[in-house]
């Protein structure tokens, strides 16, 4: 009852003077004070195991200490902290850093724009882009995509909402699986262009996510993905991958897209990019694409040293043995308890990597373990269209046994809300 | 030669691995590593003073002390540093300090949303929320106004850029002074909406900067802002004031709308909101026009506790008399300035308080002075129509003695184009 | 009592079993079932006077003798009717009759296009032309303008009006004298186009009509269309003139816009270019813009020929004495009754020739005097953003007397409702 | 060599005057001057077979008799000939017999609007009251689709052509059979709209032909339409049958969707909805939709009289036993030459009833058989994305006499474009 009430009067401030947008610290609503990798501490101290990840912006973990020291003693020497498209120092270690461990291993050749330091903005230059090269209006999206919030990236998301205004451009394909779809539906709409009275413009480009984070870890499988590529290059449309929640290596590898083999035309690249979760956004254009104008695409905060300091940090943990090292471990870990969850639960398996989760046949159920995973003392969210998936997100580097740890309370979460449902169904 | 060489080659990077989208760079062809208030150094070890201040990011100066020390110590204590849209500590310091000292004192009573930390996301959000509260779609925005780039955003901003695709949902109107332009242009547009065969959808807003930054240091009278206050009350539109680089304590004031006494419904803050260039932006919203649904309109890096720290610190600065007894000497210096330079250079002043600038009858004038200012080591940018309007920005915070020294420099970067605009003429 | 009963069940099937969108009937409520010239007979017998003119579709009066003729003849032969775009005798009749009677004699070299015959069809062929060969899309439209209700005209047309969709593409700018706008409005917008900053799209054409019909008989002064012509071309628009009501002769000439002196790129005809009130609309094009493909605007009633042969024959009416000298005695009488009503009523003379009509200040009074007027037998219709402004628009043709007595009535009704409005006052 | 020197001179005046965007007339380059049901003459007496009929517009052949003589004699007495929406004996005989002979014996129910005298203008309407009716939007239209070509249609339209300006909210599903297409790409976009992530908006109408005329001959099956109708139901959503060319007779049923049982909620009817080729347009509507407010679509040519007058006597002939022999022994003739093509010439078969047609391997032969045919006096089009599909489309009325002698040139023409096309391919 006390703690209750403290609770309360401690969140009345945001609920008086923030706005009333706001909504994850609705379901998770504590006051948050410090964090180190996977853990977090409130203002009064209790501790959480984090399995959200900042939505996925904080793939390497809290505070990474090779990145906070870089990110301090920087300050203490008054480095340049913002610098729009000036150059810096630091840029140009970002720069040398992500293409000697990024980008030249995995044999890939990109120019690098920083855009606005949010995801959304690296798909609005993407598309904006996509649509100046190719002088052609209309983009591809798919369903349950999640490709942000500002209104041309609105128009490729899938999920309805207010815009306010019409929300022209899109296409909107079903994505793998979507109601039994395949490649013969990206081949129908390839008739569809390429035939005068098919009713359908050229398209600029294809957006897609290869697995959905937003919309229910639905993960595309490499030879749908090579399919779609195909379509793309023969309508003479620019392949986008929006790679803001599943690349930096969310599933296990730097970028989602290794696996298929495929080389986006644009690589839309966001939360984790920066390392410790400092806004910082790219998109990556194969050069024959850079044809902006100087200036065309521009914006205040794309110089934000600080981020690229820690992004640089963060490019070379993937040639540290250790890390790629717990990420494997990590995964088998995740992987064994989805299995059970399967075996189990009667969940089923979702997503990739450590990019997985289960949803259940009671479509209500995930929100009702991630509330009773908080009361646990464990972050965890859901996603999909009705909230239906699961999705267990910890750091890239968490701990085993805080892994360990974490899953337990996950489970205990799971078998209360499921007794929980099951009683309801019987009463 | 050599100096050039050893330029080339530290640039050669840049040019080839980012994108070609990069802009003030090629104006400011130097590598930057430190900073202090309004002194920057390149990597080699060259002194610059800043009357660009990041565009107006950086009102506060460059690594503020107070603001540095309060970063650090945060860092060192493993302080969240993102944290999407859950509650932390950092973020209700900045509630509180921002009503303490910024809002209440004007008698201001504005939710706040945390948006994307981009002044283009802020932008999207008064404009998705304008068109969701009234059910319309037109917004009213004028002549040389600059609002972002974002699809949303881009379409109120008046100059002419690709967009890729249709730009809908704007009426544009000529600001104040635009082709004589003025009160009775907004009465011929609230008749317009008023009669059934105007031809005019009521607005759902109007979004006006009171002091146009891109678009050439246009300043928009008192008079005229209540008149436009008055208009979009009258027709039922929400009025939006685009304070991104304007506010902040450009023009002497916090917010730019002080002096007209006018009330905004929407107010969109970023730049120079967080104090030390870190990414944040924000939307205030009258109580009454807080419709948002949870989660309407999101973003990951909506929690930047490192920007919200720094913007609690550059907050309290106005209680502070020093703080406002150097905005009001530099004032002086720099009015001091430009009415020599209407009365030698032949010069027309632009903008208001800290926001001001100088045009010239040659239109080319402006970008050689910004040159040969950079020759001396200052940093200045041009903005309008034609790049026509030399904007003098350096931080409120800048010393007296380094602000006339600017100023010598700008002098002597004015004569030299100046006359060598003459000998062009002569011959 | 029994008559009002009788004309119920007449109107009866009509409610019953057409759409609830007629409109003219409603205030006319009559079966009609003959007519001749300026004289309509309903199914009972009663003659009313025509000073509607199927709102200027029958500007030459209900069936003319020679075309009534022309058209028997042809029907008896078993001439074609509908012929698409196919070539057909009659049409070349007309094409051939056209261009010697009217456009010659006038100077005017244009091509003809037999668009779908609606005036809306015609206004759609021009907007998609412009836009074709321009390569542009904003169209400037003005208050009060009326274009056609298909979904790219009616964009243009400036009543709201239910669309089920946005409409884009239109700028809308006010017409000469619309809140004291002047050609200094279009000055402004032309400066607009022409600033990089100004915010407005170069446009691919100006639609204007002369003389507003639908919009309150507001006349354009020769000078302000001159204007409009050299700003249209200036920057590089087409002008197009909207003549489906004020042009075939309702102002006395021709084409409205020849006291002008300007020459449209492309003019829109449409309502009496038949002569008799069959289906027909012309666009007319300067050589240089028929850059259409074959069949890039198609419709199926392009080729009707029976209102082809009635074309023709009202060509050659303007070079018979007879006609000018009625269509000019005609105007005397009715600039008498006007001049005599704005200093008998106080009421506003609107319009120009036989495009004439007057307001009065009290808005609701002009429809008050058409519902006098029906019930003395004579059609009049008002229009303008209130219905505020009566409609002064018989035959061109009608017989002196026959004006004469339906001027009486019209005088009658006037005081009639004006009475009444003194009494409802003084109540 | 003289005749063609004759031919040019009397086409001249039509390439010279009238402008590029004529297409028929370029592929059947004859100036027509008479024509009685199948038979037509041009000026120089030669006699051509019909078996184009305006392109659906005379279905009831050329100068029908009665038609004919009802039209004259109304001409004669001075009868009404253009009234807007006004009430006329004509028109209240049209709706009478409309209601008796067509819509009672079907058991349909409808309100008749009375649309601008186009196709297009029918559809235009059909839109705007299905996007009033529901609040929403999108439109769904089918792949091959042909709509019209005013911009609300146009965009509803699927062959890609130049509208000048954006077409939106309009979403493309595949027709029946396009690329194997069938309920199920229904049901997937059925399940999409119902997704809250599924990226489609509820949908205000479906607009189908059931038999594509323009798009080649496409038709659906009743089982497909039923699906369909199924659908929109579920949706919220009206269905749109557009019958401007399947319907008034074409598929040996008065309405082409009779056979599949549906009862669509709007219906547009134009072509041969007068029977004689004079311009007019209907759209249908379920009483409970007709939600128009009195004005809201309106035009100056939607009471042509003339055309009312033929359309009743059309409608008393679906009443008439000889009427409706004559098209079953037309339809039985017409099937026994499509089938003796698809053994001899290896064609296949397209379409229905009397909207048929046959396509041949070679995408070019249809249009090559089609000059041929010209050459041998019978006028014969093509339709499809590649003008691959000869319509095999007399008057339903053609004598079975003058039908063979039809087929029998029609033959010849293949022949003759075969062993060319063999010739060619050997070479």
């Amino acid at each position: 009852m006390i703690a209750t009430n403290l609770r309360e009067s401690q969140l009345a401030e945001f609920e008086m003077y923030e706005s009333n947008v706001r909504y994850y610290c609705r379901d998770m609503p504590a006051v948050l004070a410090r964090a180190s990798n996977a853990r977090i501490w409130d203002e009064e101290g209790y501790e959480y195991i984090d399995f959200f990840s900042a939505c996925g912006s904080l793939n390497y973990g809290h505070n990474h200490p090779l990145m906070k020291r870089r990110v301090i003693e920087y300050l203490m020497t008054d480095g340049m902290l913002n610098s729009l498209d000036l150059h810096t120092t630091a840029k140009r270690d970002f720069l040398r850093t992500f293409r000697e461990h990024i980008l030249a291993p995995r044999g890939l050749v990109y120019r690098v724009q920083f855009t606005g330091p949010t995801g959304t903005n690296a798909v609005e230059a993407a598309l904006k882009l996509a649509r100046k090269v190719t002088r052609r209006r209309t983009v591809v999206a798919f369903t349950n995509a999640f490709h942000g919030m500002t209104l041309g990236a609105l128009a490729a998301t899938a999920r309805q909402r207010n815009a306010g205004i019409e929300q022209n451009g899109i296409v909107r394909l079903p994505f793998e699986g979507y109601f039994c779809a395949d490649t013969r539906d990206l081949d129908r709409y390839e008739a569809m262009v390429n035939d005068p009275s098919g009713g359908a413009e050229p398209p600029a480009a294809f957006i897609v996510e290869t697995i959905q984070g937003e919309g229910g870890l639905n993960s595309a499988s490499p030879e749908w993905l090579r399919h779609l590529a195909g379509v793309a290059h023969r309508l003479g449309a620019l392949l986008i991958v929006d790679d803001v929640q599943a690349g930096c290596g969310r599933t296990g590898d730097f970028f989602s897209f290794e696996q298929s083999g495929i080389v986006p035309d644009l690589v839309c690249l966001a939360k984790s990019i920066s390392g410790n979760g400092l806004p910082m956004a790219l998109l990556l254009i194969k050069p024959e694409w850079d044809q902006w104008s100087p200036g065309e695409h521009n914006g205040t905060f794309r110089g934000n040293n600080l981020a690229f300091l820690a992004a640089s940090v963060a490019a070379q943990l993937w040639n540290d043995p250790d890390f790629i090292g717990s990420i494997n471990q990590s995964d088998l870990i995740v992987r064994a308890w989805i299995d059970n969850a399967v075996r189990e639960f009667g969940a089923t398996a979702k997503g990739r990597g450590l990019f997985s989760g289960v949803s259940f046949s009671d479509r209500s159920l995930a929100r009702q373990v991630a509330g009773e995973a908080f009361q646990r003392k464990l972050l965890i969210e859901t996603s999909g269209s009705y909230g239906e998936v699961l999705k267990v997100m910890p750091p890239l580097t968490i701990e085993p046994e805080l892994l360990s740890e974490g899953l337990r309370r996950l489970s205990d979460a799971v078998e209360v809300s499921l007794s929980r449902s099951r009683l309801r169904t019987a009463a």
